[in-house]
């Protein structure tokens, strides 16, 4: 049985689209004589669609699109995910479920049992987990479909420190093993971070041995906002040998012969480097973004600092160098270097830029302060009336000219709290906010690996917000190969004070910065939404509240 | 027996405070000669935690608090809602659950079975479901205790349009009659809207009906950012008839006979009005987020139109005259009289103001920005400068003087994206987020039903951003009257284009209107948290993807 994947970008809601990209691979895979094709979850409808499963026209759409689709079926079986009713009178009223599609109907509708509800995923909200269970007979062959998270049933509990224990109470492949199977398939949504690969890997490979069967796995390519899907698409023979590998952040059909027990392990995969990973999957946020909104140019503020410098080369390489606009906003306290620096890389990626000084503005806001603003002296306030000031002028041109505006602060600023909100804090989307400054500097030079591009003197000065006669960030935050460090404890190991303190750490720094974060949370509420590329980004992964008090 | 309510306003994560306020009330309770005293769901770590309970040194911390207010247990027992461990090897790490603490221990812990996670819940996100029962034996009565949604298995499944179905596949309370109890105790976190309490009572009723059982409700008090707790704790004898009934947004301590059948029905409450119900909601919000963040003082942009002047009646209400701080921010195209309007409201409420006109830097930014602007002629992008510019000066004035920042955009105009990112949107905290533009009339009426307080040419005058020559709001958007009925429509009721126009109004219209909602999902996205007083708010109980292209 000749097996395709369809590793495919979709956009979510966008039904006449998505349809239309089903249909055409299922044509083309009938052409390279597929007996069936494999889409990913929720492929007719985008992953994660979020409150639109609670529009019933939105699922209606989805039913009358998927009876459209099922038309083509013809000579050719397709596996597509899509929201399923439930018709039980109890119980959320839909399944996350798979269309078996087959002489031109709808077949078979597998539904999904385990559903994750942690971190970015909120699948309980609208699903009812499935309780029973049933095998696709096709040309001869028993196939166990299950849904993503149904293969990750020995996940650990995602509350890591009391971990010690499984998250899923059972296990819906060992239930499928009662109709004893020729093989596996595994449709999902599974988003990037740079180590989600190798844990899928693990997951899957596991999954081939323990059942001794033959695995298929395909997964989203592309980003919706804060989410990017890898793709990375790939097939097992029954001893968890991967025989067959879709490339990263790209469309790919590929017709395979999963039964075929002749068949070796051909290949040998070599991953590519965090910083590569993190690069591509960046480019794919910024460039899909823009793509899905009907979006051309962006605009962002260019500073001659290191963050600015790693966001336009990002949007370059998403968008092209003549729908990036990087601006220069000079304010009396930037030094000449970082007008240099920042000329030198739009030079070297031979954008256009504008430079649109802030003093005067800085100037006339001051004098119209100053009757509130008599015998204070310069602080924040003014400090955060340049970043904003700035944020006003980048807003105007994107405004007058319909650019929109990137962000580009880094995470280690977004967690402490060390950027001003309305200010340097603006943007539609942020491009690294979930990149530390210390992975900051490995993608520059990973950026730089064969040539200048990012200019040295960017990368080799000491950061500075230069909003005041020379600022440095280490005046008022740690270096940040320390804080870098503490955050990533706190924040993706979810650590407390003392055991960060155990691994080396002062407990009063610690205990400082666990509390700026924790502070800050009202900040991040209003900030823009980051790429996600950990596995623990702010946004819709990470909720906190905002008034609260824990004391670490 | 004699019970005692506490009904009471917890900090999230502050368990210092918490413990000791329950603590303190234990005490009271005892000089009242009561048996028992319960305290509402989650109340030692405040609801809603959040990911908070994803740290293993809160889950400790939570623990300990836990075990000094057992030590006051002595001659009293005690029902306090905290999370507990879940010691099986498989699920979730924690459960929701309520702590029955007597002769100075924990003596026995009841968990929650069903957890909601629809709308601002999240429960299934950190808990494991229940699934075994057992009932609270003391002092020679039966108590069947149960967890908030516990008692809401007959809820229908919110995904309205398709609602034929109960939401949940087990009925607790019909597990605990199998131990037959003497009385039911319910100790919830619920929040408020202004729908929420009737339901509640329905509910409630409904329970001590079909079980012919005593029954007592205990519910936060207090707002936690987003969601106001109302209070509204009560009891009821076993014909569902309101013996008791504690007041909203109060603390309240009660000491009542729950087991007394001689008890009949003493009250007849009559509920608020909807908008009184709204008011003193929305100043619940303001009050305890600055209490609990330990702020004192608000600052606010006051233009002369009537949401400012909404919002500055409840900041006032909320924190005293003195700490409310209006800043009148007249642009070239302010008219006269809203300058007058704005000037007569700080006057009607004794507050002082200050004048800070935008007209100077409005210039010099059109003048930075004119090497770009040139040939272009003037439109949204010099509107939304002078919104920014107002919100630079705000926020100047409060990093300069320590005064939060109030955002005074209502619910319609969030909906549709009639307000300016980084401009009028600014804000800590959204005070009438959730209030659409005909509901601020009312609220409005509501405040003036004495006396003036709201200048009357503020309530009558057509509703304009004045930020260009003889701007109304109804040149862009239908009228309110219209707009308001459509969105509500759409946002809390779920209905699709179709069916809205189906109640009489123009598809063209309703359509048009539900795409500006959707494609506005980027600005409420960097929004101000929104207090929420209605069953849908936009924030935490609202999650819509922000790129998308659904076509309704």
């Amino acid at each position: 049985m000749k097996i395709a994947w369809a590793q495919l970008n979709f956009h979510i809601g966008n039904f006449d689209a998505n349809a239309e990209k089903i249909i055409t691979h299922i044509q083309e895979a009938k052409r390279q004589a597929a007996d069936l094709i494999v889409f990913p979850e929720l492929a007719l409808c985008g992953y994660p669609p979020l409150d639109f499963l609670e529009s019933n026209q939105f699922i209606q759409d989805n039913l009358s699109y998927m009876h459209k689709i099922a038309a083509h079926c013809d000579g050719i079986a397709a596996i597509v995910g899509a929201p399923a009713i439930n018709d039980s009178d109890t119980g959320k009223k839909l399944f996350n479920a798979a269309y078996f599609l087959s002489n031109k109907k709808v077949s078979q509708i597998i539904k999904k049992t385990l559903l994750p509800n942690y971190d970015v995923f909120d699948e309980y909200r609208y699903f009812e987990p499935n309780k029973t269970f049933e095998i696709i007979e096709y040309k001869g062959h028993k196939i166990a479909l299950t849904i993503c998270e149904d293969l990750w049933d020995e996940q650990d509990e995602t509350f890591t420190p009391l971990n010690h224990s499984k998250m899923y109470t059972m296990s819906p492949m060992s239930a499928l093993m009662a109709f004893h199977p020729d093989c596996m398939i595994n449709i999902a949504a599974s988003p990037f971070s740079y180590v989600q690969h190798q844990t899928r890997l693990k997951v899957l490979q596991r999954n081939a041995k323990k059942y001794a069967l033959p695995l298929l796995y395909v997964n989203h390519c592309g980003a919706q906002t804060e989410l990017v899907f890898d793709g990375g698409s790939c097939a097992f023979n029954s001893k968890g040998e991967m025989l067959h590998n879709a490339p990263f952040f790209k469309e790919d059909l590929r017709v395979i012969n999963l039964l075929d027990s002749t068949l070796k392990a051909s290949i040998n995969i070599t991953l590519p480097s965090k910083s590569e990973l993190i690069f591509d999957a960046l480019v794919c946020g910024v460039s899909d973004y823009f793509k899905k909104q009907q979006f051309k140019k962006a605009i962002l503020g260019l500073s001659g600092g290191i963050d600015s410098a790693l966001t336009l080369v990002i949007a370059v390489a998403a968008l092209g160098k003549e729908n990036v606009l990087p601006v220069l906003l000079p304010s009396g306290f930037s030094s000449d270097h970082s007008i240099d620096d920042a000329k030198q890389l739009a030079h070297n990626l031979g954008c256009n830029y504008e430079i649109v000084p802030i003093e005067d503005s800085f100037q006339s806001l001051l004098k119209t302060l100053s009757p509130q603003f008599s015998n204070t002296t310069f602080n924040l306030a003014e400090e955060n009336i340049q970043a904003r000031l700035r944020g006003v002028i980048l807003m105007a041109m994107s405004n007058k000219f319909g650019h929109i505006l990137l962000n580009t602060s880094n995470k280690s600023e977004m967690s402490v709290g060390y950027g001003t909100l309305y200010g340097d804090m603006c943007g539609g989307l942020s491009v690294i906010g979930d990149v530390y400054k210390t992975e900051v500097y490995d993608l520059c030079h990973f950026i730089n690996r064969e040539q200048e591009i990012i200019p040295h003197h960017t990368i080799i000065k000491p950061p500075s917000a230069e909003l005041r006669p020379n600022q440095k960030d280490s005046d008022s935050l740690p270096e940040y190969n320390l804080l870098d460090q503490i955050l990533f404890q706190y924040i993706e190991n979810k650590k407390s004070a003392d055991e960060i303190a155990a691994q080396g750490f002062e407990l009063e720094l610690v205990k400082k910065i666990i509390n700026m974060v924790n502070k800050n949370e009202y900040k991040r509420k209003q900030a823009a939404p980051v790429i996600r590329v950990s596995p623990k980004a702010f946004g819709m992964g990470r909720r906190m509240p905002i008034v609260a008090n824990y004391k670490c």
